[in-house]
């Protein structure tokens, strides 16, 4: 996984070049430790962005949601232009001047066409990329989906082709002046993390929190 | 800040309409728990979806940037139409059945005319509520931009007028034949939490991590 693309004038990163990635293990990277992205598509010029989860296998990122929704009532007229977005935020970076101040994260943009992913075994196995993408081990432990409930969600794909990621990291950067300046400055590292798992209320007697909600992390030791 | 706005078409939730709302009070307290929003504009038909912070002040969202960027270079042109949505995300609901899986959240989406504030106290007033509602009390602490620095930043308002929010909160709910399924179901609450402050390396000696610094939350008593 060394492949570089070059950007092209659409993916290229305008504001901080020197923050920007083009190559698929950072992307995949980002991609793989959030599962929350938001997808921009437009109607009629006017654009949307919604929130929703994603799952990734290979060089494909999947989307699913019902047959209902404004995004995807658009797409049965056929392939969507969108645009994909996951952010990743690692903290508050505090500069000694107001104009400094920044933030550290991590980000991916795609740009491409979402497909509805037809096959029915196709189907299946990009919402079981979904649920393992979300929560690894779930799917195998759930009651799987029928034909009905099958029916009802539409599978968007979209590929990982045109993409960007853009990356900040460590401390704040002031202007060599503002170093004498008396306030305190940093970072404040943020985070995502899970609390205790709560019982549902009708859980059968004995029924034990599995490992992976008891210690969910979005934390990845290597590159999936 | 009990008025109610009825959604237009284009607020309107087609999905599970049920968890929307529409009053001010309710997408207050979601843009005001939050920071980070993304936002969506098109070029030539071409959706861009870009993470970025925000502040609130009243009926008007502040966001900011280098003239630089894609989306501000777009703005030069004159107000753009864009879409800001802003998603906190409350945990992973699972369910019995793979179909009835999950998140809770709270989201807005606002949809309106983005404008370059031009006018420079309009213009430094909003930076101070982009920094104040980001992190209050950091403005005072910090050296003040100069003339400089305001020139080199274009501040963006955008109108919440047009906007809806979507909430969806509390346990999992299964078909109820699923009830019998044996396996575990319930809800990982997940949280943005802020870790121990990082001094920077080139603080002045004696300099002490300020309060809003040390315990940095996005949690709201009252709304604002």
């Amino acid at each position: 996984m060394s492949e570089t693309q070059m950007p092209t004038p659409r993916t290229r990163v305008v504001r901080e070049p020197h923050r920007a990635a083009y190559d698929r293990e950072t992307a995949y990277r980002i991609l793989d430790e959030g599962f929350l992205c938001h997808v921009g598509f437009a109607v009629d010029g006017q654009p949307f962005v919604i929130p929703t989860s994603y799952g990734r296998k290979d060089a494909s990122l999947y989307i699913h949601g019902s047959a209902a929704s404004r995004m995807l009532r658009q797409m049965q007229k056929g392939a969507v232009q969108v645009c994909i977005t996951i952010t990743l935020l690692d903290g508050l970076v505090l500069a000694r001047s107001v104009f400094n101040h920044s933030m550290n994260y991590r980000s991916v943009v795609i740009l491409g066409k979402a497909t509805l992913v037809d096959d029915p075994e196709e189907k299946l196995a990009a919402l079981k990329t979904l649920s393992e993408h979300i929560l690894p081990g779930r799917w195998d432990d759930s009651r799987q989906p029928n034909d009905r409930e099958l029916k009802q969600t539409s599978v968007l794909r979209v590929p990982i082709e045109e993409f960007s990621a853009k990356v900040r990291t460590g401390p704040a950067i002031d202007d060599e002046e503002d170093y004498a300046f008396p306030t305190w400055a940093g970072v404040v590292p943020l985070e995502m993390v899970a609390g205790s798992p709560i019982d549902d209320a009708r859980l059968l007697q004995g029924t034990e929190v599995p490992e992976y909600a008891r210690h969910y992390t979005r934390k990845r030791q290597e590159m999936a």
